[in-house]
C-alpha cells in the first residue's frame, strides 16, 4: 500500500535528545472504561467542555455539530441509558457525564450534504472537549455501542443530523489513578503504529 | 430543526465567575491565512506534530490516518505546492509546513469501509496536531482548495485512501503576532453559534 522499502523522510528525523515533547494534555490522555463513579461534574465543567468543542474549526465556519449532554442522575442521562448497548452499559453507567456527539449530515430536505467535512468536524469538535476534559483532569472514552436510531428518535433527531458516536466523561477512580505513572511511561501502555508508518513516502 | 423554544438545560449553565476557563492553547488557537515566510520548522517540530497526530484516539484503535509532509523548501513541498488550487496557493506558502491528510476509507480492493469513523478519526488527529502547534508556538490552517485526484496521483496514493484535507502550519507574521491581545481578547476576532444552539434539548 505505502512504500516500505525508503523509512519515512531522514531530514525529518528527530535525533535530537532535548527536542520538543508532546504536550502533557495529549501524552496524558487515553480511554479509560472505568471511573469514579462519586464524582458529579459541576455545570461549570460541563460549560467549558462544550466550550472547547464550540470553538474548534470547521470547513467554512460551517459549525456541523450538537451534543446531548447527560449529567449521571439527570433526567437527560437516564433517556441516554436507555439505548446503550450492554458492552457500554457495563462501564459507561460510571461516567459523570454521557455526551451524544451529533453531525450535521445532510441539508434539511434534501439529500446534499451539509458539508463535506460534516463528521471529520464533528471528530475535531470531540478532539478538542477530549483535550479540555485533560485539562480538568477528567477522561473521556468514545464509544459507539449504542441504539443510534433508538437514541435519534428519543430525542427527536432530525434526519438530516446523525448520532455519530457518544463519549463518557469522568473522573479515573482513585486507587487507578493513584496507581499510574506520570504521562511518559502511561504512553508505554498504549499502542500506535509507528512514525515511519503514518507518513507517506510514497510516490 | 432543534428546539428553540426552551433554552439549554438550566442545570447546566455556568454562572460561576470562578469557574474553568478554556485552556489556552483552544482558547488561543485561529487559523491563519498568512504565515511568517521566514520560519522554517524543524524536525523536531514536525516529529512532535506527527506524534501527537499519532497518539488520538480512533474507533477500536484503527489509526485510519497518514501523512504527507512538505517542509517549505524541500521536494515533497514542492511537489505537493503544484496541486494547491490558486486561492490557497495565494497564502499557504508563506508556511513552513504544507501536510496532506490522508483518511483509510475502504479496505483494499473491496468497496467496504475500512472503519465507520476514519473521516471522523482523521479530523480528530489533525485537532491533536493542532494543539500541539498550539504547544509550540506555531498555528495551524486547514484547507480543502487542492486538486485531490491530482496530489493523490502524484503521491500514487492508492484508491482505498482519501486526501481528505491539507493543513498549513507556520508561526505568525512577527507585526502580526505582536498586534495580537491576548487570548480571550482573540476569542472575540472569531465567531461560533451560541452555546444553546449546539446543545440539543429536543424531545
Amino acid at each position: 500500500m505505502r512504500s516500505r522499502s525508503a523509512p519515512w523522510n531522514a531530514e525529518l528525523v528527530n535525533d535530537q535528545p532535548e527536542g520538543p515533547v508532546l504536550h502533557p494534555l495529549l501524552a496524558g490522555r487515553w480511554s479509560p472504561t472505568t471511573f469514579d463513579p462519586a464524582y458529579e461534574a459541576s455545570p461549570a465543567e460541563v460549560e467549558v467542555l462544550l466550550e472547547a468543542a464550540r470553538w474548534a474549526p470547521s470547513a467554512g465556519n460551517s459549525q456541523p455539530w450538537a451534543f446531548i449532554v447527560g449529567r449521571r442522575g439527570d433526567r437527560t442521562h437516564r433517556r441516554l441509558v436507555r439505548h446503550l448497548a450492554g458492552s457500554s452499559a457495563a462501564w459507561a453507567l460510571t461516567a459523570s457525564l454521557l455526551i451524544a456527539n451529533l453531525a450535521h449530515r445532510f441539508v434539511e430536505g434534501t439529500d446534499w450534504e451539509f458539508s463535506e467535512f460534516a463528521v471529520y468536524d464533528l471528530g475535531q469538535a470531540v478532539a478538542h472537549l477530549t483535550v479540555q476534559a485533560q485539562a480538568l483532569g477528567l477522561h473521556v472514552r468514545q464509544f459507539r455501542a449504542f441504539d443510534r436510531a433508538d437514541l435519534a428518535a428519543e430525542f427527536a433527531v432530525p434526519s438530516h443530523w446523525e448520532v455519530t458516536t457518544m463519549a463518557a466523561v469522568g473522573r479515573l477512580p482513585p486507587a487507578l489513578a493513584a496507581s499510574i505513572d506520570p504521562e511518559p511511561a502511561e504512553l508505554l501502555t498504549r499502542s500506535r503504529r509507528a512514525l515511519d508508518d503514518i507518513v507517506w513516502t510514497a510516490g
